[in-house]
């Protein structure tokens, strides 16, 4: 049987989720935990490839068990009395075989936030980037919008990414103040290797008037990833949610 | 001349404020920083001696120097750059040599905060006490409004607390819910050695059904710790702001 997991995460401390030689991972953290329970090696499926440093509170993960004698309500706390406290599952549930966490994915949404003021917030230093510098925070609603549309988003991903498909479509991309927090939240059927913290310094990039937010559109149509702004700094994004 | 700072930390990783032998302080970070920056010992008085793991966003500490050769509105910035990140200074401003950061505060507000839901929440476990089980908020909404006036605080301090007077005057104590976050804010002229986190304790006793909200009065009446709640875990602990 297959069992689709929710998971939160801080990723402050890990390699990002997938299994790599010179760091810890969450995928590794959670499939150790999924040993220590079931017995067996698990290998466990995530949805969403987060980079070293970026956060979940929506991240899903299935695995495949021969049988589950824990009820179904209970795995999560007992999966989570085997992870650290920076990895928590919410929910667990039974999906068929042929499921796909990463493929079947019909939508995800990610959050990037910044600390938009004078001085740092300690409190706020794990989740958010610290911008001290003035921003044009209308600029950056307008340019937000272009992203919106099915676009092929070759500008916005790391040189290098071997995907069939540059094309993704962007349901929402927009920026909310809620001083000092900006917050950008963007929504689509699925996003390229760094797609978002790009995005996210394209942005920026507009909001410091490096980048024109009426430019934003032949950004996009250029696919050239030098146009636009600086990937940005993984603590800031976290990924929300995945609906299915 | 006296310089007072306005600072903020997580303080996960420190033995609390003040210097201590065996663990390393908020203190003795910022007098390390301000020896970096001034070459001689300097000694920052600090307004609250906030326990281990409790944070702060408005805590102040004055010192006094010889001579700022930096401009103030400069100051913040380069003490920063010889803090770590977990530590920040916002603001820096001169005062009277006569005035004395801890006698001379005219109101302190603290926030205690739970994060109420059946799955912890790694991105809130640095900043909030994860609180899975049921809790009656309509009741801690009553019983908060007990702590508010002067009282006799000695139900609500550590024993052995070495002080001339246990009266403290409160002037809000206000539980407010924006699932799956519950917050209590309490504000007063002084606070004694663990008294938010015993009423943080006692309101959670009185959620749970183990204190009654109208017992609330005559707990404080009693001037008997034993009738308390338990002292409430230091990192859903706060200090907001301080008043002169």
């Amino acid at each position: 049987m297959q069992i689709l997991l929710t998971l939160a995460y801080d990723g402050t401390n890990y390699g990002g989720w997938q299994r790599q030689k010179n760091a810890v991972t969450v995928q590794q953290r959670l499939e150790e935990a999924l040993e220590s329970i079931f017995g067996d090696p698990i290998r466990a499926a995530g949805a969403s490839r987060t980079d070293a440093g970026v956060h979940a509170l929506g991240q899903r993960a299935s695995f495949f068990i021969e049988e589950n004698r824990i009820p179904m309500g209970k795995l999560p706390i007992v999966i989570n009395s085997y992870l650290p406290s920076d990895i928590a599952v919410s929910c667990a549930q039974q999906v068929p075989d042929a499921f796909n966490p990463r493929f079947d994915a019909k939508e995800k949404t990610y959050e990037y936030r910044i600390w938009y003021a004078k001085f740092p917030n300690p409190l706020q230093r794990i989740t958010s980037l610290f911008h001290p510098y003035e921003l044009d925070v209308g600029e950056m609603k307008k340019a937000a919008s272009a992203f919106v549309g099915e676009h092929d988003f070759s500008a916005f991903c790391s040189a290098g990414t071997l995907v069939k498909s540059r094309v993704r479509k962007v349901f929402e991309c927009r920026v909310d103040e809620a001083a000092p927090i900006l917050t950008f939240t963007v929504r689509g059927d699925g996003f390229l290797y760094n797609m978002v913290r790009i995005i996210a310094g394209t942005l920026l990039y507009v909001g410091q008037g490096k980048i024109k937010a009426e430019d934003a559109p032949y950004i996009i149509e250029s696919r050239n990833r030098a146009l636009a702004g600086k990937t940005a700094p993984p603590q800031g994004l976290t990924l929300l949610e995945i609906k299915y």
